[in-house]
């Protein structure tokens, strides 16, 4: 059989996942939480299925919980979105960036990229039949040289994809940044697909720039945002997209055709929880700040060096102190003998540079960082 | 905004739904139970929720699942199947059909469907720049003209579409049928894509001719199959694919980043209850049947023609007696005066034949059947 992604293997996130159960290894790899989602959803689910909430949902999601997302987009980011032509309800962040890059995108489009880059990004594109253009982030502030992104703009860029807070570095875009992207986009039909999977994850009292804050952008934007990354449910599979109308039919043409409708008791078990706690995601910040403040407190007296991390929830560190490899190979290594999985850059890029960094996700229990902090600190 | 599919609006099925609850009537439109699921499944999904099983499941499915669909397959099938690598769990059929298409057709390419054929499948094709080759289904028994099959074949033929119980007409395929689409795909590159969702609905005794009863067809088949249509949990979103390991392969690349992995708790109940409890499914087509039968008794004395009903969960109804009007006209006459909402034909046809047909589910409770039925005996 002659593959439509030559390129594309397993995800580095599953074969570091089954790398780590082989070896008994420390998971630091794959970004998800090992603690769990608030007990109050896990028994909301429960209710709405013994309620009889067990059938197709509205393809577009459950309208009390577009509504919800709906008052905490104003809440956030002071822009009123319509709950009925808006916003979609997804099988997780995943789905919604397939959908909006193939609603958006066409065959012989461009689609600029910021390396590193989550690996979902290029095949989608690819199957599209469009390029993906690769445009680096600074190292090491992973910052973005809009002047390069000016440069790389020609009558084909349909789409720019950008991620903040990204994912891996933890950097975040600015204030400023998306007055530059704005510049860029004026008077094309460029549309902005913004990954923003980490919204409620931005540390040192930031706040997140989403391109919801921005109205200019906003109308040209399709916005992907994760239930999973926010509520501690990975495993649940659910997300949604923000988008003006003209933009939000598209997308909804493809996702009716590609999964229809998302776990329905779930939807309602949100939908619930949103209303009645919505300091769940107000406290996320802190939440996660306490952990990052921990865990980098604990390898501190390791021969890795930290990297900041403005957002997220991943802790690049630099192993050149450790052994001299390609981040691949040190990740082999360090899984077998060193007993932590973590994750390589180089699959987030076409060109890797030269580093020596790899991620490791601090989305964990005490006891895991713990567990991890010694390992690391033996190396 | 320019659109990729242009010919696609809504899909019908939550068109009709909408208009059901608008006008409070009776929904026999859309494909889903009225009733619950096991209880036992619920409760083991609230018992995974509880025991922690909220992130990432791996991408292609749990093992535990996927062995547990490998003993079905066998078992139903007398097919040995490799559950590591040629099963694949997937967020619903939808996803399942999606994926496959995206994986295996390529711009330029062409693939035959029968129409009236489910209105996913050539907009996903769309999407990959080729091409819906439409083959009509004789009328009124919607079987497949295989000579017309065989003409309409051409070097750019990239798969063949098949989908059996069929969806809306309720046919089946006979294995004399299966035979002649091996004859004509024998010497080719073709695949089929066997849309198996109404598997286990097969009544008056026959057996479901799966492509997985034929070693020659298994062999380039993709087969996708529905826990929600099996387990009447349409709104869990739960299907699967089974094909050999090299398509599977494919077909995993395409997955793992369109949804990644799907809802965690659910794999977990599933793969309990199919290993407690295979009776669920080899007591469905006995299920189903009295449901037929009890729907054909209750609106005979209606001036709707009722047509045969093979397999699935679908009436087709000849309503030329009532009015003389095409499917869609009708439809929103009986949804708005006629209390019942129901499926019309046209959405499933590239050229719908002149023929008066709606198509009514009678996957619903005794209540249900008995509301509609008052009302389809009035007209
Ligand atoms: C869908 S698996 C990858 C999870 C994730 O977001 C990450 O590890 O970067
Ligand atoms: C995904 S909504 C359509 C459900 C269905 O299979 C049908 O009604 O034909």
């Amino acid at each position: 059989i002659d593959t439509k992604l030559p390129k594309v293997g397993t995800t580095i996130f599953s074969v570091m996942s089954q790398l780590a159960v082989e070896h008994q290894a420390v998971n630091l790899g794959q970004g998800f939480p090992d603690f769990e989602p608030p007990q109050a959803l896990r028994e909301a689910i429960a209710r709405a299925m013994a309620e009889g909430r067990n059938q197709y949902a509205p393809g577009i999601g459950l309208p009390t919980l577009r509504e919800q997302i709906a008052l905490k987009t104003e809440r956030m980011y002071g822009r009123r979105i319509d709950a009925a032509g808006e916003v979609t309800v997804t099988s997780g962040a995943t789905e919604a960036l397939f959908a909006a890059i193939a609603a958006v995108v066409r065959a012989g489009d461009e689609v600029i990229v910021f390396d590193p880059a989550y690996d979902s990004y290029e095949p989608v594109i690819e199957l599209q039949g469009a390029k993906a253009v690769h445009i680096p982030l600074t190292v090491p502030s992973f910052g973005v040289d809009w002047q390069r992104v000016r440069d790389a703009v020609t009558p084909r860029t349909r789409m720019i994809l950008i991620n903040s807070p990204h994912n891996p570095s933890g950097a975040v875009l600015s204030a400023a940044d998306l007055d530059q992207l704005a510049a860029i986009v004026r008077d094309t039909e460029i549309v902005v697909l913004s990954d923003e999977v980490y919204e409620h994850i931005v540390f040192d009292g930031a706040l997140h720039q989403s391109v919801l804050r921005h109205a200019e952008l906003a109308a040209r934007s399709i916005v992907v945002s994760s239930f999973g990354k926010t509520y501690h449910c990975t495993g649940w599979k659910l997300g949604y997209a923000v988008a003006p109308a003209a933009l939000s039919a598209e997308f909804r043409k493809v996702h009716q055709y590609l999964t229809f409708c998302t776990f329905h008791p779930a939807q309602v078990a949100f939908a619930e929880f949103m209303a009645s706690t919505p300091e769940h995601y107000l406290e996320l910040p802190a939440f996660y700040q306490a952990k990052r403040d921990r865990f980098r407190a604990l390898i501190a007296p390791s021969r890795f060096k930290l990297l900041d991390v403005p957002g997220g929830y991943f802790q690049l560190v630099d192993y050149s102190a450790i052994r001299d490899e390609p981040d691949v190979t040190f990740c082999e290594w360090l899984v077998k003998q060193g007993g932590v999985a973590a994750i390589p850059l180089a699959p987030f890029y076409e060109t890797a540079p030269d580093t020596r960094l790899v991620r490791l996700c601090f989305a964990k229990s005490d006891a895991t960082m713990d567990a991890a902090a010694e390992r690391l600190c033996k190396l």
